[in-house]
């Protein structure tokens, strides 16, 4: 999958862990999530400002493959290519790596849209353009 | 998908909604996973002294589909269907309507299985009977 | 400090667990919250719809005493009393037992105000009527 | 309460944020927790090492004043100051400024102890001697 279109590293904190000792499951969603907002907002798609403006972006399907697991002061490093797979539709490839030994520790594929002001499914044009500016994979597939 | 072999009611907690007002997409993991853990403590399978005893339970693959969001004050049920999908997978398919109009929030396909104190995995013979015993989709699979 | 005001059944949940095996302590503030909204919420102060209104409730202060811990699947019932110490502020005073053996888990003093939509200090006139009417403790200290 | 014993660096996450638009008061608390360990890591005491021995490190009273919000994408410090108030109580006085302007988010007054395999309060000594070594205040006081 690689090399990444963006890559975020992160390190597990302790309060992220459950009793087996380990990352729980959906905290890894929200690892996933920051990384994409972060890779948005590095192009100038911020999340919390389209939200003011009532437009949504959300997640339709999220696939995800726990591989291993992370625990403790674990540093890790989010992976992420972007691919416009419809009109409608962001799909974004990430996979997380423990960085001490590059472990891979998951693969998710996570759908996304944007809602508009009245809830139907459209992505701004403006969001568009800068996604065909910055990804690859945003221009071949529309 | 009805009739479930579980069903558990629940409701939205304002601390579980984002700056969209409405639930956070991990936030509907932790639903997931508490619904699980529910039913398999209904049956005699606890996930804490499983964890005690060094067995772990653990997701290898979640799927969900998210159809809708709920928001603060939603109340809602989680129903769940077990099939045991081969000698070590378990998968629990899932959905969440909410209660009021019974409209469909998320539909989720969750593999689990065990891992033994060596790390491997295996599903402990006194929760394969367990299963055996309550899950008609743990029969007929194996 | 009993009999409270208003008494909310809860239970915990495994992801609300730490690598001790107990609920971690940001966890209860939850807890304390969502007991909070719910009482509110029963006299007809909803705490989302202030929010939508742009009259934000907040917590100014909070002093938490954690006397024992909760653990997985035990149920509990936070117990609150409302007091309107100044004109500016509500304070709850919280406490946490478990159930099956009426065990102190903590003790929380919380003291809130609201915030008007220009982010001053101000409780909502028809807010301070509601309280009158349901707390005997809104009355006596303004 | 400047200069501080220890500072870390952080950044608000969107998902920490609720339908108010700012860090929930309960995430405080995680990122208060987090510096606390990362301050002891930094010297040489790891909680996940001292709860695999059956040694745990427990918050017994927090107090938490809270200033000002956080919101989606701001940069904070959490500085700290460690008290040994008395043999059996470490005192961690917490601040949390926003980085863009240096104004005051909270002040917190954490009182931890620790708790031998008996479950009885008890600083392991090389806890103490590390304290000591690394922390003024940890000299004083007993």
């Amino acid at each position: 999958m690689k090399p990444y279109d963006f890559t975020l590293e992160m390190a597990v904190r302790d309060y992220e862990c459950d009793m087996q000792g380990i990352v729980n499951n959906a905290v890894y969603q929200n690892y996933l999530e920051h990384a994409r907002h972060e890779c948005m907002k590095k192009v100038g798609i911020d999340f919390k400002s389209y939200t003011l403006m009532g437009i949504y972006f959300v997640v339709v399907r999220a696939e995800i493959d726990y591989k291993s697991a992370l625990t403790s002061g674990d540093a890790f490093v989010v992976g992420l290519n972007l691919i416009k797979e419809t009109r409608l539709r962001m799909v974004f490839y990430q996979e997380i790596h423990r960085l001490s030994d590059d472990k891979l520790i998951l693969k998710a594929k996570i759908t996304a849209t944007a809602l508009n002001q009245q809830g139907k499914p459209e992505i701004p044009k403006e969001v568009d353009a800068i996604l065909k500016k910055h990804f690859l994979g945003a221009i071949a597939r529309q």
